[in-house]
């Protein structure tokens, strides 16, 4: 209803670090989980095997009956409690609009969809209604004592509407939520496993803004940290690297599939090098980069096989309403197009 | 869609405290910035103008036109950013239930409110919809070409939207959208300012879960902190206490309104002492007590020359989908008319 909710009101400012110390040595060694460290040491959700279960049926219905090759989205931040009933958490900033939107070109491109998405971040479709700066019931109006959409909002809404119901009776959307780095890690292990049958005809598009530090649960306070237990007034917060499951990913949990990472930086002048090295180290297929200031206006595209490769909206096309997945996606598509051939020969 | 998504994902783990460190002394001091510092030294939104001329037209119309009594409930948790091109922040856990359910009583029972939550957080009304595990769009349907609202829920959305637009229409419900804790800080204290002219007829409902640390503007780093940059892939972060500003509010900014505070705890034991603490503390008239386990099944009124006194819903109740906060807002009012009359004095 305000019409400032719809600015930015993050506050900048040009001062340089002091609050973050990396200098500290405790915690070491020990603390650095690897990948397998960090399964042994922290307790799967419990409601894994659930989630499993959808899976299997998921999976098997497009690979017998559809045909369908399944790209797994994954969307929004992470959280990382910093107490065991949870009150405070570090989180990072997602609205989860490109895993959502992604999720919609892939749908509309023949693909089925398996959305693991932070709990209450945007979802396909839904999207174009639930984080607007409007109320669900402004789109709503009331005639002859009966409530309905209102007749201005009707028509692009049964478009929307249209394009949804056409996923969920062609059961092609399969939505699975987290919500602290613990659910995700262990759910998209769950994911890779189960769409090893899938071989080169999943797609992983690992948009999610995955937490790079956590706190171990060993070190976790039970009750909400008090601000009185402090000295001086200063609370200092020990946090250990996630480990980097992306490896794992790579080399065991999946079989064949194309894996796509995201990199999201701030400072333009890391942005490449970052991307590149990613790509280095995991050994996977493509890497899409891109700034968190011009993230809806441009991204790139690094492969160890191609040249850098820039799409970029015009101002035009922003201003029209133009989603810049539209154009990733296909372009993602052709890739695996390439991905599958070559796997066949 | 799924249904897990009604689950609460937090895994428990009984064991004890040791990655927060309340012990280190570094930053003391000068860190700890008293209510004043805090204004000296951080920058207030760019948008605050703009509330002011909404909040002012709001107050003086309820002032000589409508005569209304006004709540302000604040409502959501507040962020701190760790960096200033913010991708990571701390959050406090809020869905903004109880301030949002809070609202919808106040103004059914004649009150005028300013809400003052975080953006997405639940609002009034629009509540009853936008974070159920229901996307959306599952409450349409398609009929004859036109998209409907579905007639299953027809009948109890119409209920919800003409409360709604009776808000709406009679300019009852002012919503205020922040997200930081510098945003919370600068509303508030604006809040209070507009609303001297109120005086006894105004009262305050502070729900959001406010932030006690925070990274002051000085020590923010300027863009994405790199895990390559931490030394055994440990990241220390320190936060400042966020000033005690109820004191200010009570003692300056706000004038004979009636002041109500929240004291939200995981620790039975804590419950009672904490809120007795704050109140000694502050001198304001009402802290309501709460535990994160029970919130939405009992609380606690705790005031200076009152017995304590507990709200609580039976089982049968809650499974009926009775809303503690029936029971509260009455309450709250029966001691509101009190602190008018006491003011008339």
């Amino acid at each position: 209803m305000s019409p400032i909710s719809q600015k930015n009101f993050h506050t900048a400012n040009p001062e340089e670090a002091t609050a973050i110390d990396r200098s500290i040595p405790e915690f070491a060694a020990a603390q650095v989980s690897d990948e397998d460290d960090y399964f042994a040491n922290h307790k799967p959700p419990s409601y894994l095997p659930e989630i499993k279960q959808e899976l299997e049926e998921f999976v098997s219905y497009h690979k017998e009956t559809t045909g369908k090759r399944i790209a797994l989205v994954t969307s929004g931040g992470t959280t990382v409690p910093l107490e065991n009933n949870t009150v405070r958490f570090i989180d990072n900033f997602s609205a989860g609009t490109r895993g959502a939107t992604s999720a919609e070109y892939f749908l509309e491109n023949g693909y089925a969809v398996i959305f693991l998405h932070r709990e209450f971040s945007l979802l396909p479709y839904s999207r174009h209604y639930s984080h607007s700066t409007n109320c669900f019931l402004d789109y709503m109006t009331e005639s002859n004592g009966k409530i309905e959409i209102d007749p201005k909002f009707s028509d692009a809404m049964l478009q929307v509407y249209r394009k949804y119901k056409q996923a969920q009776d062609s059961s092609s959307l399969l939505l699975i939520p987290y919500t602290t780095v613990n659910q995700y890690l262990y759910t998209l292990k769950l994911i890779s496993e189960e769409l090893k049958v899938y071989g080169s005809k999943a797609v992983f598009y690992l948009a999610a803004a995955v937490s790079d530090f956590f706190i171990p649960e060993s070190r976790m306070p039970q009750h909400k940290i008090q601000s009185s237990a402090t000295q001086n007034g200063e609370l200092s917060i020990h946090l250990a690297q996630v480990p980097k499951f992306l490896s794992r990913l790579v080399d065991n949990w999946s079989s064949g599939a194309m894996i796509i990472s995201f990199k999201l930086e701030t400072d333009n002048n890391l942005l490449l090098k970052k991307a590149r090295s990613a790509l280095e180290r995991y050994h996977h297929q493509l890497v899409i980069g891109n700034l968190l200031q011009t993230r809806k206006k441009e991204v790139v595209f690094v492969s160890s096989d191609k040249e850098d490769h820039w799409i970029r909206l015009t101002d035009e096309e922003l201003k029209n309403g133009k989603m810049i997945e539209s154009e990733m996606i296909p372009a993602v598509i052709k890739l695996h197009d390439e991905w599958i051939k070559k796997a066949k020969i």
